[in-house]
Order: structure tokens, then C-alpha cells, then sequence
């Protein structure tokens, strides 16, 4: 099956991605992929570590000569950083003696757990007291290795037309409230707003809402959505509760570090509707290409998905994050050491990460949709894959 | 790793369930694993078809003179309805020519997809024209078989003195208002209520919109909690994507057949509030018993989960649950076979499930909760559970 | 992934196997899986307790009219002396009191656990000093359960005109000397044999050796041969150590209850021979069917598997069966409540299953190989697997 | 569950290995991966690659300060050789046109597929004509890779005083007849022959044995035997056929390159005898320390595992291992793109492999049982598996 895992922490020397099973034959840009950590390190609201970084992805394995090889994908994300941590975070020496002054507090600032974190959660399950140990591994700065794996499976996606965008709703009390945006406009607007969001005027008041929460020392969450559009019929399935493919994609968006939230199609607000006003009526096409005609619905409540399975209308996933949990004003907490309150750990300054979230949500969404098209169509070659989708598709019904 | 599945279709033989690695030496109540099917079967808005059933699990293996033995739990839920059934269900058999007038209109009953449900992208995925094909396995009456394998896990937690609570906040237009709702107050009053809704003005709300909706040949749905207390921090892992605890529970709650959103704390609330507003401030106690002392919040926003893992509050996840998608009104819909504009099918004639899908909310909780359990505290003996559990309370923090 | 498990222990109401991500629309024989429960039950060397059995399975789900229906196959294999058990494995009533002489004995007699057996580490493991509590379990009575999904998986198979046999190599002493055994002969000759064996001397010589075995209380194994035919290249695959064929081939094998052993092609002797000796050059034939035109072998020391994937020949694995572990005249243990020197206890009477366990074996082959089977070529419906398998062969090489 | 996987091409710029769920707390000694990576690539019979090379691990992720944290440890492995492959190997490049003459050849003998080797059934499964792209990943360095995440495995195992060896019994025709080896024996001499047999004599004429097939341009092949010691009862479980640990063992070992038979304890050889001279009887001794009163035996033929579990003997399993098949004198071959008869290429040159073979084994032993170890005792902390295991082995029994 076609899966991914990442490994590396936040101040290590490398992020790490693998992807397993993922079919030979498709050329890969790495052009792209390095778009997407572009994207993930851009939109207002960021700190300042994403102006030291500009990720690079290098691929270790799996590729020969831009093109797949069926083996085991690495990509390799170096911390530019390295040489400024290497003391406090080498893998086999002990900290350093010789650490500078701002070292020599990150050494020292490692016990007082930030609410909002898995500090302290993590400092008990793997028994340490220096949170370090745990916030490194937690940080959502693991994303880029996500982001890098999503965009090699994007690429398999877009081979067979397969497209997604993602834009972000809300960000603190600034929403959209327009219900239609259109697939299109989104891919033409998005991109453009600094907070990705489609709409100008809201894309201001966003922006005005983080530079308010960064005043106050505070910080802010939001929704964002991720849509993939021309997805055939009969992707997951309802034959048990973990083939279930809605079950796959809200793991996927929940997974990301600061998502306390997910819906799909009409979601939360399906909840307070009617039956006959929820479900979208059925009707046919009987001429047009292959993935044009046939059944199709007039509306989408459903976000794509039926009975755990696509239905081909455009998947329309929703996630909700908190504000990150790192606040310039720090919360109380109390020192793992000697138990004392105290003010938690300031370890970086983002005020707000929704527009990189949104990103990171569309990698998540292309590793699901990879593995759940490639379950269906095989994984070993493009060729084979190719022929077995468009049999599924001419298979008359 | 504990973990379960089911097998059978709503109108076949039985219903089975099967736990894998399930410790041995834990004493279970069929009783109790009785009146979670009960539970399930019950609330206002239900079909006649729970008139009928009346399920009671039957334990084929695993368990010996009421104790578990650590090989596979299986139970099976015989259908009570089956002789009524096997003409037109026989898995060998093809179906009778000598049908009864309402068993011939099930018959050919079949190819007028609902909209909602998975009856069209089943048909497409598994090439089949007769939608029962589909329908039959895609039916919620499968968590029948959830309810009965969440219902030996619970025992397990419950062992372990970890409680598990579920309430309705809202069916159709009707809801909770207010906000601070305790444990106990749930655990008094849910149950009471014919929607296990623990506010009885807004229980009777409830019923009105149920009524309503009834008369209309239209259906509702609404939104559940399920809360889990006294959990030992630590479940869950932010090791990897995959690992973390608040996907499985997405998952899990997502895999339940008309689920279309899940939040988990304050969820979707969060991301509109600042960080300073969201995030549980840390205290701590230093006497009590191993349960009680130690690090602690006032607040409980996050809903029991930060960095993917268990904090030592209270687990609380919300679903959205869409309204039933067999209407008595049909929608308009196409038929599989002529391709003609029909109205769909009209299966069965539950109006509002959100109560019953409530408990199958605590099983599929139950299970996710107790596979994390025995991943950290081990699965083999209980004997090795409890000692395990009691070293890791104890280790001084 | 198309995969399966069982359930159910030797004397329990019934054992349960089921079958996950099963294709949609391929007809069932039933007759077909009761024949392989025979032939399981079958081989000169059983005890008493064959005899009162005579297996039959019956479908509880996923199938409908005989055709699969994409759904979890669950099938039930009851056991037909359950009321003698009853009260002695009841799964929620303790023992009765109103036990018969042999129930009593039986009940007793179960705190000397037999060396060879699980009894002795399934105790320790989980916590229990009733040796009956793990050795039905651990019980070779579980194989028919594997025998019944192997049966549904074998159907599959054959209807890609996959073909599937077993024959016992040796028993005991007695051993085929013969080098070259043409797949035909065995498909002609093993079963008309009581001990499976191709040569009706080396039968003989077989059954000489099992009566003696018995006549001095004694046990024996062997060494059986699965062989698969008309495979494609390409199952299995060298991307990664786990998605090896061999390996799932040898877990499959040594996992059986008595397999200590497990080689293929030439195996263990290949080891002492030279490369060029080893090696079986390549060789091509331009026309022919798709499945018998292109690249081929003139010998089969590999067994059909090259770098962890089936390379087009025939699929050879053998077995080494240990002498089943309950002796009539039992060997010296340790009785597990007063620690004392004892006899071990004498569960039940086969003298040699060797010929039984090829029959599992088979069973085991082809689930192992419909799940590598399917993983290339979709396990949604037969249709589509058989478009991807037909474009696959076509593919020109 | 603590598992491993791999990434990477034989002439890469690296090799992966990812260990996951693996505890955090062990202190982890890089001299000691380095070590086995130094023993992997010795013994007499390799060729002139090990001697560029000189493996060395660096950690990438998952320590810190030499402490590990939990999270997933990452270890690289840099191609020393890559600027020389750099042109035919680049992930992304096309192969560059400024070849020097050995880059040319290389470059151009892709298509004669070796017999015995991945090359053919790759190149038709992954739809490629350069056989580089299969061979590159099939090849058996990846098992460099493998020995790193095993010598981290083999740390944790060392931490609860269970050792691990490993030994040559024969290459070729020469072997050791003599039956009873101490593990002391092993430990003391294995790794002092150039061949890793503990028998001087033997040693000689298996070098002699390596000279010879090397003059002929021929390959050896041989048996290795990995045992290990100190064991606690109960890892692994025989509730179900995938969860026998004898099972994950056979995988593990048959997944190695040339693996082609595995057997465990006295193996085929137990198929020859009676069971009153295979099972093993079981005495008992009340005194001493945990870990050595109790149950015991005198004999351990079943090679430490009875049911699928361990049962407290020592592990013992061999491997036999094909002559590898990259042969001098090449075998008769087809050119895939041309079709025409042809002699294989001839990628590499080493004659005999098994010492290495040896120490790959010792490697996919610690990793399986330090899978079971931690399935049982726990993956989170060190403190708490200690703290799991010692209560498991003073439960009284």
C-alpha cells in the first residue's frame, strides 16, 4: 500500500520523508516539490525562523533520471540551521560546554511545558525532563517533510488529471461568509493572498486580526479547506469501518499539529438541516468523455464522499486549528523540576500558521487520495495503472 | 495490537464481530454487552425495525466461564428476522422463485440509488446493479456489531476505573445551549432521556422537530459528545502522523455511517479564539492518590488531547451526525438499469438516529481507547496490565 | 489488502474464519470448501476425533446467490460435538458441577503441559495455570478454519487458471527418493494415496511407519510439497524486506501448528552447490498464448521466486513437520500448580498429520498468493481484476 | 509496534534505514552500528567493493546526546563511491552524455537479466527495459541498511541481557558435522575465521572451497545459524497464524537476498524422527534468580519455540543461503530489448556471502525480537519496560 512516514527533529540536522509502494514511470519535478515547501513557508503571520530556512527538498532514493523507480522514495530537508544547533541537538555527543548565550538558554529553557503543547504529555509518556526531548519531535515544523511527500503524490494525482487546491476561510473572528467559491477561483486566487484566502476585503481583515494578536503578544487559529476535484467513482470502501475512506481523510487532517476539527461536504452544519435538504439528487449524462458523462448531482452537500466511498463530485474537506501554542505572553504552567508555577517556554514566534496549515492539508489530502487510487488501480507501474482506470472507466454502467 | 472487525449484511444471518489481542483474565457481563445493544437500539425517531430485533450477542469464542483467554473474541447477533430474509439473502442459494408480495417488491426494489447514501459508488466500485449488493453491508445496522465488541472493551477501561459517557447536543434545529455540562450530570440524566439529551425542555424540543420531520417523510440529524475520564496521560504517540491519538479518534468517529464532522475539545469554536483563550494553563497537586495528584488543569478546551497524546483530562470528541439518507419523500434520483429519472428507494424508515449512533460513538471510543490502552500498558494478561499501569502511575514525576 | 483470520478454539461452540477485501462477483462453490475440510480431516495416521466430525462450513456474510459480494466473507464451521463440551468450555458459565466421569477427567487434567506444545509458554504468557485455557487455541483444529478461507482464496485463484496441489515428500523414514514429480502426476496421484504420496511404494512404506509410530504410542512427521502453477511474473515485489513474496510465503508456511522447517526450490540443498549449478538460465518464446509465449526456464531450482517475486515458473515450497507433540506414552513435564515431576497430559490421538498439513498448506498458499494477486490487480470486482490482469499479460515485454 | 524499513539504490548517493516506536531512554553506542557494518562487509569471498567502501552510519534523527527519544530514528549510510555513479545514478538528471569508458558500459549493460537475480521479473513488473532500475534496489547492499537499524535493535536487547550470535555451518560442500556448538563457542570463535565457522579445520576447507568456485569464475552458497540467548517466555503469540512469532522469524530470515530455506531448532531434521526423540521434557528448578529458575529443559530441539511463542530455551534458526547469482561465467540469458540469447551481466564479483549473510541475519533477528520484546514490555520509556518486565518474571508461576 502506498504510504508515507517522516522522521526528524524540528532543530535536527534533517527532516526525512519515505514513501513506499508508490508506482515506477511517473517523472517527478523537483520544482514542484519545492513550491510546495515554498508555500508552506510563506503567509502572514510566519516568524522569523521561515526567512532563515527556504526548504530544500533532495531526493535520496527512489528516483533515477526524474523518474520513479518503484522502490522506496527519501527526500532529505536539510536544517540550514544546523551549525547554530548542532551543540544542544547532536545526535551522539553530549551538549556542549561551549555554548553561547542564547544556547546556553535554550539549553536551560526546557522545563516549563506550554499549554496547547505536547510538552508535558510527552515529557511523561518518554520519561524526561528536559522538554526538548519532546518539542522537537512535536513541532509542526515535521509538516515540510509531509508537504514534500504530498507533492510527489500531487504529481501522481495531476498524471491522471486529478486536481486540489486549498484556501483558508477564517483566521481569529475574520471569515468568509460567501458559501459558493467556485473550484477555479480558488486556484486563481488563493495564491495571491498573503493569508490564502480568495477574497480581498476578508483577506484584510485577517491580516489585521494577526497583526492585533501579534501586539497582544497572542496568537490565532482558523479554518481552512482543501478541494480535489475529478476523482472517480468508488474510491474507499464501505466494506469496514477502517476502509471507510472519510475515516482515512479526518485521521489525515486531525494529524496535523494544531487541527482540532474536521468536516466534510456540509459537515457540522448538515447536522441542523433536514434530510430532503442534505442529500444530493441524483441525475445522468449519457454522452460527453469518459469522466464527464454518466451520473452526476446538481449540488454537493456531501463533499464528495457517500458510504465511505467517493462519489465523483469534488471531495470538499474542512479543518479547524486552534491558535499555535506558543505564546509571546506565556500561559502559566508549572516547572517539571521543581514542580513551582511558572510562565511556559517561548521556543518560536509564529502568530499564526492557517495559510501553511492549508498546505500542509493538501499534502495530507494527495498522500490519502494516492494510496486510496493506487489501492484501487495497482501500484506498480504508470502503464498498468493507466490501463486498469481506464477499463474501470469504459466498463459500461 | 487490539483492534476489531466486523462481517455481515443488515438483512443476513448474523452479525459478527471479532476482537484480535484482547488481554486474557478479564471477567466480562454479557449483560452489559446486552444492554449496549439495547441502548443502540433504542431513542425516539427509531424504525419498526427495532421492534423487532431485540439483539442479543452471543460470545463463539475467546472467553471461557465468563473470563477472556487472550485468543480472538467472536460474537455474533443472530438476525430474529432472518427466516423472513433467506429467500431473497441466501448467500448460496439463488433467490426463490416462490416470494411473497412484499419480498418480490424487495426484490426488485434495487436499482433506484438513495442520494446519501453509498448505494451508487458501491454499485459503480463493486460492479453490481442490484444495489441490495451494496446496501445490505453499507447499512448502519452493522454497528450492531461495533456495539457489541466496543461493549467487552469498555469492560476493560471500566476495570481500569475509566469511564466513558455519551449525550445528545442537538437533533435538527434543536440544541444545547449551555455550555458547562459535568460528567456526572450526563452519567445521571442521558439515559433518562428518550434522546439522551440531559436537558429535559430541550429533550422535548428534540422530539417536537422529530415528530415534525416524521410527518413530512423527512429525516433529521444532530450532533453527539462522548466523553472519557480518568485516562493516564500519555496514550497516543507524536511520534509520527499515523501515531497520533486525535486521527484515530477521527477516524474512528468518521467510520460511523452518517458522520460528517468531529471536533474534539472545543473544536471548530477554537479557531476563532485567541491563543491566550484557548490554551489550558498547567497546575499541579502534590498529594493525593496516584490518580489524582500530580500536574492538573482548571480548563479544559483542548478536550483531553495535546501533541496527539492524552493530557489527563477528560477526552471530549463531538460528531456532526447528517440526516438519515432514506427518506419516505424520495429524492429524485436515476434508475442503474434504464437510466431514467426515478424517486430512490426507500429501504427503511428510521427518522432521526442521532441518540443510537451516540452509543455507537462510546463503542468505536471504547475500541480506539482501549487498543492505545494496551499499546502502552501491554495486551498479553491482566496480571501484566496492571502491574505495568501501576509502575507508570507511580514513576515520580 | 485481501487478507483473513480465525477465531475459535478446538472444543468451542464453532470456529470462525474470516476474509477482509474479498473481490465482488465471483461465484462460490460451497461444495468446493467442504471437499478441502474433508481432505483436511482425510490421511491415514488420525485419531478418533475425525470421525466424529465431518466439517462443513456454512457462509454467514459476503456472499449473496452464491456470488461474493465484496464485503467480509465470515464462515462457521460448528463444531458437531459441542454438547459434550459444553459444559466444560462454556464461554459464560463456569464449570457445572454435574460433570460425567470423562468431563471430570478432562476438566482435571490440565496442569502438565506437554513438551512440544504451546501449554507450558501459553500459560506463563497469559496468566493461567488451566493449560485447556491456551492449548484449544493453540490447537491444529484452528487449520480448519484456514482450510475454509484457503478454499474461497483457491477459487479465485482457479478462476484465473491458477492451479494449486500438495503431496507428502515423507514421513518418518519413509521418503520419495524420486527428484522429478511433474505437476499432473501429482494432481493425479497424491490424493488417491491415504498418506498423500505420489508413489504407491513410498505409501506403503508410510503407513508401515505410522502403524508402528502408534503401536508404540508414539508420533511422527514429515516433509510435504505445495506447488502453484500458471502464475504471472511480477507477485511479490524487492522494494522493501517486507513485501518480499518469499517472506510472506515462509511466514504462511511456518506458521502451521507442527512447521519447523520451510524451503523453496531447491532450498536447503541449493546451498551446497555451486552457482552455475543453481541458476536457471533464461530462454524465450516469441509466439504462443500471453500466458504461455515469452521469457522462460528450462529448470526450476528457483521454485518460481527471483528477487522476492514470482518469476513464471512453478511455485515450489515444502514444509518440515515436526511428530505431532501428544504422545500416547507421554514424556516427562512438570505439573504447573505443585511443581511436581509428572507425565504430560494426553490430549487427543493422531499419530501423523502430515498429509492434513498439506492440505493447510494449501490453503495458506492461496491466500497468500490471492493477496499478492490482488494487490497487483485490484480486489474491488472480478471484472475489473480481470481488465488490469489481461492489459498487464498483453503489455507488450 | 517497533519496525524498520529501508530506502535506497545499491549505487545511490545513501542508504536509509528508518526504525519506528523504538523507546526512548537507551544510550546508544554509533561504535557499535559501525562494528556490525564492519562485520557485514568481511569474510573471505567478497570481492573489491567492500574494500572501497567502509560503511559508516551517521544518525540522522531519534537521538540525542546518544540518548534515543522516542521518536523515529533515522540512520544514513553515504555511498563513498557516488561521485563515480553520480552520472548514471542521479535521482533527477538524465543520464549525463560525458561518460568515461567504464560509465559507457555500465551505462549500456542493462538489458541481459541475470538467472537467480531480480533483474527479469522487476524489469516486467515495474514496465522497464534498463535493468539498472530493478537491480540497483533488489541488490543485496541494502542490507547494509538493515544491519544499522539491527545493531540499534540489538542495543535494547543487550540492555535486558539477551545476546545474540551468529555462525557459519557450511559453504559449498565443506561443513561442520559436529552437532553440539556452545553458545560461548560462537561468541569466542565465530568471528576470528575469516569465514565465521567456529571450526578451524572446516574453515580451511570452506576458504579452499571460495578459491575454487572463484578460479572456476563460479559462486558458493551455505548455511548460517543466528541463536539467541536469555530469552523470557511468551514473546510472540499463538492466538493467531500471523502473530506466531516462528512465523515473523521465517519471514524475516527468507526476506534476506538469498535466502532460500529457513528451519528452526532441529528443523527438516525433526521431520525424520519420532516425537519421543523431538519434544523436548520439561523439570523445574524453585531457586536461583529470576531469570534462571523455573522451567527448563535438558534438551532444546524445538530451537526455543513451542506454539508460536518463545519458551525460554535458546532461539536457534538457520538460513540456507543459494550461491548468489551474479556469476564470472555468465549464464545463458535473453537481451530483453532485442529478445536474442545472450550471456548475463556481470555487475559485481563477490564469490561468497554467507559470513556476511550471517551478520544480515543477526540483524533481522534483533529487529524482529525486539519487536516482540516491545509488543510485550512496552515501547514508550526504558523505565517502564524495565519496569513491565521485571514484574512479569517475578509474577509468580
Amino acid at each position: 500500500m502506498l504510504r508515507f512516514l517522516t522522521a526528524g527533529e524540528s532543530h535536527g540536522q534533517a527532516l526525512i520523508g519515505q514513501i513506499e509502494s508508490f508506482p515506477a514511470g511517473l517523472k517527478i519535478s523537483i520544482d514542484k516539490i519545492n513550491r510546495q515547501l515554498t508555500r508552506r513557508q510563506g503567509g502572514f503571520g510566519r516568524g522569523g525562523r521561515m526567512k532563515i530556512e527556504h526548504d530544500r527538498a533532495r531526493i535520496l532514493s527512489g528516483l533515477r533520471q526524474g523518474i520513479t523507480l518503484g522502490s522506496p522514495i527519501a527526500i532529505i530537508i536539510e536544517n540550514r540551521d544546523w551549525s547554530n544547533w548542532k551543540k544542544l541537538m547532536d545526535p551522539i555527543r553530549p551538549v556542549s560546554s561551549r555554548l553561547n548565550a542564547r544556547q546556553k538558554r535554550l539549553a536551560n529553557d526546557t522545563t516549563r511545558p506550554r499549554p496547547g503543547h505536547a510538552d508535558l504529555s510527552g515529557a511523561v509518556k518518554y520519561d524526561t525532563r528536559d522538554l526538548r526531548n519532546v518539542l522537537e519531535r512535536a513541532s509542526a515544523r515535521e509538516t515540510a517533510a509531509r508537504v514534500a511527500c504530498g507533492a510527489i503524490a500531487g504529481q501522481l494525482l495531476e498524471y491522471f488529471d486529478i486536481r486540489m487546491v486549498s484556501h483558508v476561510l477564517s483566521i481569529g473572528r475574520a471569515r468568509m461568509k460567501r458559501k459558493k467559491i467556485a473550484f477555479d477561483e480558488i486556484v486563481s486566487k488563493a495564491d495571491r493572498s498573503e493569508v490564502r484566502c480568495v477574497d480581498p476585503a476578508v483577506s484584510a481583515e485577517m491580516k489585521a486580526e494577526i497583526k492585533a494578536a501579534r501586539k497582544n503578544g497572542d496568537t490565532l487559529g482558523g479554518v481552512f479547506e482543501v478541494r480535489i476535484s475529478n476523482l472517480p467513482i468508488g474510491l474507499g470502501s464501505m466494506a469496514q469501518w477502517f476502509t471507510r475512506l472519510d475515516g482515512a481523510l479526518a485521521a489525515a487532517m486531525m494529524s496535523i499539529q494544531s487541527v482540532k476539527g474536521v468536516e466534510i461536504g456540509d459537515g457540522f452544519a448538515s447536522a441542523a438541516k433536514k434530510g430532503s435538504a442534505v442529500h444530493d439528487a441524483l441525475y445522468y449524462k449519457p454522452s460527453g468523455s469518459v469522466r464527464s458523462r454518466g451520473f452526476y448531482r446538481r449540488t454537493n452537500r456531501a463533499g464528495g464522499i457517500e458510504g465511505g466511498m467517493t462519489n465523483g463530485s469534488e471531495l470538499i474537506i474542512r479543518a479547524a486549528c486552534k491558535p499555535i501554542a506558543t505564546l509571546m505572553k506565556p500561559l502559566e504552567t508549572v516547572d517539571v523540576i521543581n514542580k513551582s508555577a511558572a510562565r511556559a517556554i517561548t521556543e518560536r514566534s509564529d502568530v499564526c500558521v492557517v495559510p501553511a496549515a492549508a498546505v500542509v492539508g493538501e499534502a495530507m489530502m494527495a498522500m490519502v487520495m494516492a494510496s486510496a487510487f493506487t489501492d484501487k488501480f495497482g501500484n506498480d507501474s504508470l502503464a498498468d495503472i493507466e490501463a486498469a482506470f481506464e477499463a474501470y472507466l469504459k466498463r459500461e454502467f
